[in-house]
């Protein structure tokens, strides 16, 4: 057990003494160790604690069971690369460019990446002295000076963006891209030239993705028992379940969920070898581990993509199945156990964790974070009571309390885009699903969600598009 | 502590002690007691356990814990009346002609019920000497020779049938009664003049709605008490949360999800006290108690019905929202904790509890349960590798294994009935929620259902219809 444990844990103990009325992030004199686990595309029905009766996950279950199931947890934007920025810099991607109008997501060939300017939590952590290692997926540039090592980590091993990108297969126009998902290749690791890196430097290309999740968590572990005496910040982002879904021996036909279960059956099974190197290491008590998604199910996939359970749609959609996610807090003996249906984003963990680590906030720029730790350690209310839905760098939704108004709709992958002048309107506490609209019966919530999209468009100054460049244009356009 | 619980154990410790290589039925020389604790339009999805975001069922999940969570558990049929004749006679409604052509459930102007020939899970039990009582709501027969106490039930303390029916308002053609529901009236009591009895005796009506889940608790718990000396059969229907909505003072404005989450969360808390009750009486260990719902939520009632969470459809429906229900079995330190994905229905507890109280089945009629004894005590694969959905007396679909043949589909409450000649064939196992049909890739598939129906149509008599005859026509036809 290294020194710090005993500091956090006398700090809580006497936050609870206090009864609580100074928030715990101010009891903490000594700094917590963070793990964020992000999985790819897995959506906020795939776990058997959030509801799959197929999919097997005993250890997210029990971190859940342990630890905190937040059910009102949301991610910053429905897709990749503007979800990655958002839970690395604590900001709405639209702030830092980091979405687009004319692309969704950063390519291989697209030019640029994560400004520099941008703070990522990696940085803001290593202020505290902090180790920062990244291991898996990044997807915020792919040029030397956008990668995890030049953004605030010491340490990176893993693929810079989606596994499903650098396909060898010869595509003319976007739609052979959506064709090859029935195609046999797709099952083939070769169909995918993805480099695996370690820092800076491609290690193995096309990397073998059957093993990728297991060794991404052999190097997480090694880097805990390596570095348990300071404290450290890992980013444990796992390629999968993104498509193209690679399971190992031990794992492929595990699963009565077939393919897609045997991946998630996989990472859960990983996620609890984390939690155990952290047990054996005696330093579990002062982690505080994080399980998420980057965005909702890709169901465009069929079977090889995930569930949203009973939200509505899914990846790269405003409606909840697109940005809402299971998100699991675990420290031992910490937290207080139990569900939360409190608001809470990816975008609050650069706020909280800069708070638990004594690192001050940049005040140059705005944060759109949170700091969580009084619903976290003391079961307070969340101190977020709004959630800003973008698709690209258009505002389409806005939660506020239990009320969400849609000022634009639009299915995940169609071009049924619709504007609403009286936004449509539900209650997202009472019909997760988005089913019965409500806005004839709420003016005043209206006029209460107006009010706070003026405010915010006031201080909206969005980022110079970092995503619409693109080195050369692989369909001959 | 009654004697026979150290019986119970023993012989499940011997059971354990042989390597779980006989079935724990034949090792049990005492008779454990049973409580069926049975909800009424309660959906898939709307436990915490089971995905809901925002009802909270502490309860209910700790005896998911605590015990095992199945979530491939069926009822017999989508709605009411023939859900409820499977459950007490471990039969599909069709061969006791509780399930009709011409009406889905029974009226409170129907002539007819449950047939005297018929052997209920009371009657049955109490072959054995279980003392037998039912709490809450019957719905198969309201005329006196229908009702619980002449149907195997030593005592009775509920109502006849659906808490929605005896609405005092006029309705002169069935539209008027979901326009009811859009009304304000559908809040008051006073609009459903249904009657609570105790036996055979009207003591109240209309009965007080709000505190019915309360007092049928109160009633179980106090029976629980009186007969714990002895093996007893508890038989709790709760007719909540069917429509209308009541929930007492202390739960009404409770949940996040409305009244329908306040309903959930009253009954989930009163499950508490049962399970509470039988701890304090000493003999939580030598009961099997199990939790689960009629049939899917009655979609059309909206934000007044519940969640089927990512299955298709609901009440009323053979799409798996219609008739996978929560199915939750506890028993303190007899049954191996964890989450059970085999088949298992209602139909099975007949056959199961029979086999426990060491009853002999019926040999002059066809049972259609199955003995779920090694699966919740051995961890052994369900013997049951079929499910029947009917609609009316038509056979719609059948599961076998992982597969799902629909050989007619049609929405719950839409006159869309659609025909298929090679059945629409899904793998629910891998596509739980029913998206994605298969049957051209599994020819196999269907060709082994086919002669799974052709079987179960070879022994198939279908009795008389019971729900078809009104006493008088209220719409005045």
């Amino acid at each position: 057990m290294n020194t710090t444990t005993v500091k956090f844990k006398l700090a809580l103990f006497i936050a609870i003494l206090l009864g609580g009325t100074i928030t715990i992030s101010a009891q903490i004199e000594d700094k917590p160790n963070f793990v964020i686990i992000f999985a790819d595309d897995m959506g906020y029905g795939d776990l058997s604690s959030y509801g799959h009766p197929t999919i097997k996950t005993p250890n997210l279950d029990k971190m859940a069971m342990e630890g905190q199931k937040w059910t009102n947890f949301y991610v910053g934007s429905s897709v990749c690369t503007p979800s990655r920025a958002a839970i690395m810099t604590g900001r709405l991607p639209v702030r830092n460019g980091m979405t687009s109008k004319v692309h969704r997501v950063l390519q291989p060939w697209s030019t640029n990446g994560l400004p520099q300017s941008e703070i990522t939590i990696a940085e803001q952590l290593k202020k505290g002295g902090y180790g920062t290692a990244a291991f898996g997926k990044w997807h915020l540039g792919d040029k030397e000076e956008y990668l995890p090592v030049n953004n605030g980590f010491d340490y990176w091993y893993g693929v810079p963006y989606s596994n499903d990108m650098d396909i060898t297969l010869e595509m003319n126009e976007p739609q052979d891209y959506w064709n090859f998902w029935k195609s046999e290749e797709r099952k083939e690791i070769s169909s995918f030239n993805i480099p695996l890196m370690r820092n800076t430097e491609i290690i193995e290309r096309p990397a073998n993705q059957h093993t990728i999740t297991k060794r991404y968590t052999n190097e997480a572990i090694e880097y805990i028992k390596e570095h348990k005496e300071n404290p450290f910040f890992i980013y444990l982002a796992y390629n999968l379940p993104h498509v193209p879904l690679f399971a190992s021996e031990e794992f492929e036909g595990k699963s009565k969920r077939g393919l897609y279960g045997d991946v998630v059956e996989e990472i859960d099974h990983n996620v609890g070898r984390v939690m155990e190197a952290l047990k054996e290491q005696g330093i579990a008590e002062n982690t505080i581990v994080v399980f998420t998604s980057d965005n909702g199910p890709w169901l465009v996939m069929d079977e090889e993509g995930g569930s949203a359970g009973l939200l509505r749609d899914g990846k790269g959609s405003t409606w909840e199945g697109g940005m809402r996610e299971p998100g699991i807090f675990w420290s031992p003996g910490n937290l207080k156990p139990g569900i939360v249906t409190e608001l809470g984003s990816t975008m609050d963990l650069f706020t909280t964790f800069s708070k638990l680590a004594g690192v001050e906030l940049p005040d140059d720029r705005i944060l759109d974070g949170e700091d969580l730790s009084s619903t976290l350690f003391e079961g307070k209310e969340s101190p977020r009571e709004t959630m800003f839905y973008y698709r690209g760098d258009e505002l389409y939704a806005v939660r506020y309390g239990s009320y969400k108004a849609h000022y634009v709709t639009q299915s995940a992958y169609a071009e049924d885009r619709e504007a609403h002048e009286t936004p449509l309107l539900y209650n997202v506490d009472v019909d997760p699903s988005e089913k019965y609209e409500i806005s004839a019966k709420h003016p005043e919530v209206i006029t209460a969600i107006n009010k706070i999209v003026e405010e915010h468009n006031k201080n909206l100054v969005k980022g110079p598009d970092m995503l619409k460049d693109w080195d050369y244009n692989p369909f001959g356009g």
